[in-house]
């Protein structure tokens, strides 16, 4: 517990960003108050304390706001140093491997799954798909390699690596439903499988993690709305 | 200097990503060898170096590579924390704003360029413009609030935020004269067109900053390829 500290976490429950943040403070066993965000109006709270981005997750600590997952998980880590286990790894090196794997998740793995999910023909879906699949490859490798056979990114406890990926699994999952796409397939990727497994059920994480039935839900309902607004067009 | 620490630089000259690390060795003082990538024909030291992304910048040190340019700054503040300054602050707030406006950088202010750059009709081109101001005059702001009129993004010296954009000020000046645009522009942004002086003027600065004219000729290059290319298809 953080003791005198004020934590404020500004959220929207179905973002991978904010759980993100969510795990993190699980991980470190500090205690907060949670505000949902209506993202299709946001509240004054929101846009004066993230006016560059207007964004969730925002995380005003002592009345001073902190935005940007991957900013803020850092902050978490460096601001409450003395609480709870530590995200990020003592080694310079080792550090520096983490904040790599961590920006090739959101810059490189992302951004290829977000290029399949916009994707207009069978033909650029395909070609999308092997993209996506060959960054899991890469990451299934970096698990491999890094991890040398430990069970977490981290090592033997979950870090910065961990949470990144950990946020984004809800939606891995609803989309094996909604897409008929396994990203973390146990046969392709079986350490990435077992590792998802895993983390998953860990005591400060399977709390914080969303109701997978709810984001089929919600993705049906956006798939919906744009292939509406694609009909406007 | 490092003492029995060997760093090896693998960059290539133009790159604004390689002329953070050059900068933020000067100004740690760091001594290293540098090695000049010829893109098209990259050795095998950087295939191995950089396996996932195959890019430079590369810094090798004592035989372990780190990749990427924002990952290579926060390691050389983090391996070398008792040679010369600090890129980062010590306080963990200070150093979640430093993080967040490097982001802004790059995530930001570079597409909206990048954006402008690839732009293909005239509205196409002043949309993108507008925006890329707009994301220049964010920056000023943060100059203004952030720095409360000190000299530099990271207060009485140059810190993080000054090494991330100072990288990019080689081709902010070429790009001035390859296609007539000013970001920093002394009337629109004037804390930014002041610290852009004053920072190239900085004795560990200027002597790593490109020559203004090659960039403008290697920009030229690469727009005549790019034409020929486009000729092509």
């Amino acid at each position: 517990m953080a003791g005198s500290n004020d934590l404020k976490l500004l959220g929207m429950w179905a973002s991978p960003f904010v759980l993100r943040v969510k795990l993190a403070l699980s991980l470190k066993g500090l205690s907060y108050e949670y505000v949902e965000e209506d993202l299709r109006t946001k509240s004054e709270l929101l846009l004066k304390s993230n006016p560059v981005h207007k964004k969730v997750p925002v995380l005003i600590h002592n009345g001073k706001p902190v935005c940007e997952s991957s900013v803020i998980l850092q902050y978490i880590d460096e601001a409450f140093a003395g609480t709870g286990p530590s995200l990020l790894p003592v080694d310079p090196y080792e550090r520096a491997m983490a904040r790599f794997w961590a920006a090739y998740i959101d810059d490189k793995m992302m951004a290829a799954w977000n290029q399949a999910s916009k994707a207009k023909t069978e033909e650029e879906k395909a070609e999308a798909m092997k993209q996506s699949f060959a960054t899991v490859e890469t990451l299934e490798g970096a698990l491999r390699d890094c991890g040398k056979g430990k069970p977490f990114f981290g090592g033997e406890d979950v870090g910065y690596v961990d949470v990144v990926l950990g946020g984004l699994l809800g939606w891995i999952r609803a989309n094996d439903e909604l897409q008929g796409v396994k990203p973390f397939d146990p046969e392709r990727t079986p350490l990435l499988a077992a590792w998802a497994e895993r983390f998953w059920s860990l005591e400060a994480v399977e709390p914080q993690m969303p109701d997978v039935s709810k984001l089929v839900e919600f993705g049906k309902m956006l798939q919906a709305r744009q292939a509406a607004a694609g009909e406007g067009n």
